[in-house]
């Protein structure tokens, strides 16, 4: 079924696609200082999880839980991160940051502490491909 | 089955017992500042969400949903926080905070900002007593 969707503008500038789950967009965040994934559940107007339907919400989950044992494997995370918050952006997002204790934020939440850092384009592909090659075996 | 599950003594420090759902303790955090309760799935030796087995990671999606809509509900909150940190207390536990634009620290997430304002005791009697008739008809 043809669904409409339309990523909300703001996540588009902050963020390159990765790839799609049967439900989410996942998105990487334009940050160098952590890596720093997105699920972006590809319906329209919905804010919070539990507007999702049960059967679209548990596949969120099993894209989450995915996503975060990856990252956590990948990044050799001490402590994976996982919100929906959307105070700034109310299209459904729910962030999944890899911590590290060494990381210039830890032990405090990444928003609204530093400016973010852009990838280089070297560094950018390198990211996707390793988290294509992990989530998508591409 | 009998489990041994023993709550982080920061947790208890931090917080009041609202209740019990099938798989979490939920937890009303002593800060009259926003709405804010915590999920603890009462499971040993878990840090994060992907470590629960799969019944009981879909489980305490039910009671996040159950509860991020009664809170939002309850409060009229412009929108819920639900986020899964851990960086200082690494036993699993889920936030959930009712913001509001015109709280003291919207649109930022509210972690490291403010120092808590505990609530009286005649507050937080009339805040268990709400959430506990919402949530659990007592």
């Amino acid at each position: 079924m043809a669904r409409m969707f339309t990523l909300h503008p703001q996540l588009a500038k902050d963020a390159f696609v990765v790839g799609e789950f049967p439900v989410s967009l996942l998105l990487l965040i334009n940050d160098c200082q952590y890596p720093w994934c997105v699920l972006v559940p590809q319906r329209e107007s919905i804010s919070e999880i539990y507007q999702l339907d049960n059967a679209t919400r548990v596949q969120v989950l099993e894209e989450s839980c995915r996503l975060a044992s990856t990252m956590q494997q990948l990044y050799a995370a001490d402590k994976m991160n996982v919100a929906a918050l959307g105070n700034v952006v109310p299209q459904l997002h729910i962030h999944h940051i890899a911590r590290q204790k060494t990381d210039p934020t830890w032990p405090m939440p990444v928003w609204g502490k530093l400016a973010a850092q852009p990838y280089t384009d070297a560094e950018r592909d390198a990211r996707l491909q390793q988290l294509r090659r992990a989530l998508f075996n591409k």
